[in-house]
């Protein structure tokens, strides 16, 4: 065994870190897809991630309940009952064909860093969350979890629904929940000291730095688009001057949204496209494609679009087709608060890294969701290449005991402040 | 009445073609689809198309039976019992998204003849064949009731299965046919006379020159290809440089294909697209879509296959993607009788045009599968604006019946040249 010569408190957190990484490894079968993992809202897979979540944060000291909204949460009181409470957080929903950690890792070294705290000591109550919707997988609206218990749920979602034509508000009921209360899951701003989350850093920036974590500066503005070219479907002998085919728009449309991406420093991905027919022998007549633009700013994330929008345009004005455009999603970007990124990079340095890197998330986060409610700040951990969303996704043992110290650090130093 | 003046012959023949695009109206109301017409191989709509089909060939005074393969036949004897047949015919299958005529005319054109024909009497038995399949909708083959009847049926088209999964075994079972006797549709060589198929032109170029009809001189060379890209699915916050995005090469790629396929004057479509994992905040990890190939000749075909592929290959080194192509159809050129092509020439001449246009066919016809077996030759009706594939396919009454002057005035042609 390579831990055969630690003693004492070194081989404590390396076993705290390997149980973490098998407890990945356990959530990850639970799965609706037999040949990659796959979660998402208010599944059979969800309720079950729920309940061996709940089961750890029982065994870590925590009370355990599932809110109105399907999110698992877990409570540790501070040292008098019914004290505001920081919670530390992420969340357990995947896309298809996901990693292990994005999202899993924050909710384990949550519990684990709970699991080293002392109950009725803090001067603050503690909070785990295992939010049960961020990446929007099922009903194509992202945060729903988080969301909702930032007291943002809007009962227009209930009928929002998925890939099968099943209603949020079906999925609710069938999963357990009274869908006419999942608003219930709100929080009240007074009953928060902040949130804190660990999450894979979904970019090699940490891997390129040689550091095992980093501190979220600002997590991007987003905006997601559906893009719709609509041209004319006709049987493959049409000869090319009366063609007015979707697909060739849209293949442009793409290659000019990269370029212009590239061109301003907005990240763009365009990760969903369809056609219609769909036919070997038929011109494609409409082309519908996904749109997801980040960026530091709104306004950067915005000039962007407007260049892309006008792009559209004329290739549609070239080809003969229409542009129609609709909005899924808009965030503004999320400024994490000052005071818990000092707390997070004391905490790293606490794990033997002097200088912590400061991180721009292109990605989007429950903390981002959580930031309308109170204060959040967010701990990177470097994965494998960067690599997330995929099967790939890595986290070494190492890293994974670093996150719990720096994130343990990090409570403590807060209570530290309220005892001043 | 646009017709109140006109009496005897002139009369009964727009109400030919009055009553044909009546019988197309009919056979539109039999779709699997509320929202436009299709019409796949073995589905309950054929069941209903075959079976007043067949009402309609009883009416005009054939013996008409459902053939093992699902073609829909009927057949008038000449003056001796058993002597062979002259093929006239088209598809009934379409599409999704279909018009009422591609396929459904020459069928009901060929219904029309035979009514004008007196049973007994010509040199040669006269048949209708209406077949199953010709677009390859549902199980992803072409020509599958055509190859049947040309003995060219393969038992291991039994294993397709379309895209509920549905196996054409199983479809076959369910149609009310013997899977394992699907193979004796085919005819014998010398039991056909020729075959003469109708259909739309599926292009403009008669419309252009004004005129009804035309002689189909060849069908073009064909080839379909599966193309799929696999690149990497990962994150949308992964910067560029770590991207190996397969829709951008697919993209690059579609363009390519246009570029190429104009530039050789074979046309090219790429029907079908699609990406995986397909989430809108993944960047696609594999694209894959069709390629289908035209050109006069098998040689122009294939250089034109190999510039595209060359050209994947560049584009997928410059985007650390790999290639893997599959071919699902491949179909030389063919070319039409010619004696058969002077026979309907003939026929056009009796409508009042001197000079009839010649055309090459882009689209593949069941005429194509026929012509191994017996000799060929199609009569193409102008359609407006060359739309077909889609629900504005459009013919005219005055048309219609040209087509069944036409087409009759060649079997009669051809009896005439038996009688020589």
């Amino acid at each position: 065994m390579s831990d055969a010569g630690l003693v004492g408190e070194a081989a404590q957190r390396v076993s705290e870190a390997a149980e973490l990484l098998a407890r990945a490894d356990e959530l990850a079968t639970y799965s609706a897809s037999a040949t990659g993992i796959e979660r998402t809202y208010l599944s059979p897979e969800h309720a079950q991630v729920n309940a061996v979540a709940g089961s750890w944060m029982r065994e870590a000291g925590l009370r355990a309940w599932q809110d109105a909204a399907g999110n698992q949460c877990g409570r540790m009181e501070g040292d008098a009952p019914d004290l505001p409470a920081l919670l530390l957080g992420s969340h357990l929903d995947t896309v298809p064909g996901a990693g292990r950690y994005d999202g899993v890792l924050g909710v384990l070294v949550a519990i684990a860093v709970a699991g080293r705290l002392t109950p009725g000591v803090l001067p603050f109550a503690v909070e785990v969350v295992a939010f049960g919707d961020e990446e929007g997988t099922r009903f194509g609206t992202t945060l729903l979890g988080s969301r909702a218990l930032a007291g943002a749920w809007d009962d227009a979602w209930l009928d929002l629904v998925d890939a099968r034509g099943t209603s949020l508000h079906e999925a609710a009921y069938t999963f357990g929940l009274d869908p006419a209360g999942m608003g219930d899951a709100g929080r009240d701003e007074g009953s928060l000291v902040g949130y804190l989350e660990a999450h894979i850093e979904q970019g090699p920036r940490l891997e390129d730095a040689g550091r095992a974590l980093g501190v979220v500066t600002s997590i991007a503005a987003a905006r997601r688009l559906l893009i719709t070219l609509t041209g004319e479907a006709r049987h493959c002998a049409t000869p090319w001057h009366l063609r007015r085919d979707a697909l060739l728009g849209a293949s442009e449309a793409v290659l000019a949204i990269e370029r212009i991406a590239r061109e301003q420093g907005s990240p763009a991905t365009v990760g969903h496209l369809a056609v219609r027919p769909d036919a070997v022998n038929v011109i494609p007549g409409v082309a519908e494609f996904s749109l997801d633009l980040r960026d530091v700013t709104a306004q950067g994330r915005d000039a962007t679009w407007a260049l892309v929008r006008a792009e559209l345009d004329r290739i549609a004005a070239a080809r003969g087709l229409t542009v129609a455009v609709a909005e899924t999603h808009e965030a503004p970007a999320v400024r994490c608060a000052p005071e818990l990124q000092d707390l997070l990079r004391a905490g790293i340095r606490a794990t033997g890294d002097p200088e912590p890197l400061e991180l721009f998330s292109v990605a989007g986060h429950d903390a981002m969701a959580v930031a309308a409610l109170t204060d959040v700040a967010m701990l990177f951990v470097r994965c494998a290449g960067g690599i997330s969303h995929h099967a790939d996704e890595s986290v070494t043992e190492a890293d994974v005991a670093a996150a719990i110290d720096a994130l343990h650090a990090a409570v403590l130093a807060l209570a530290a402040e309220f005892a001043e």
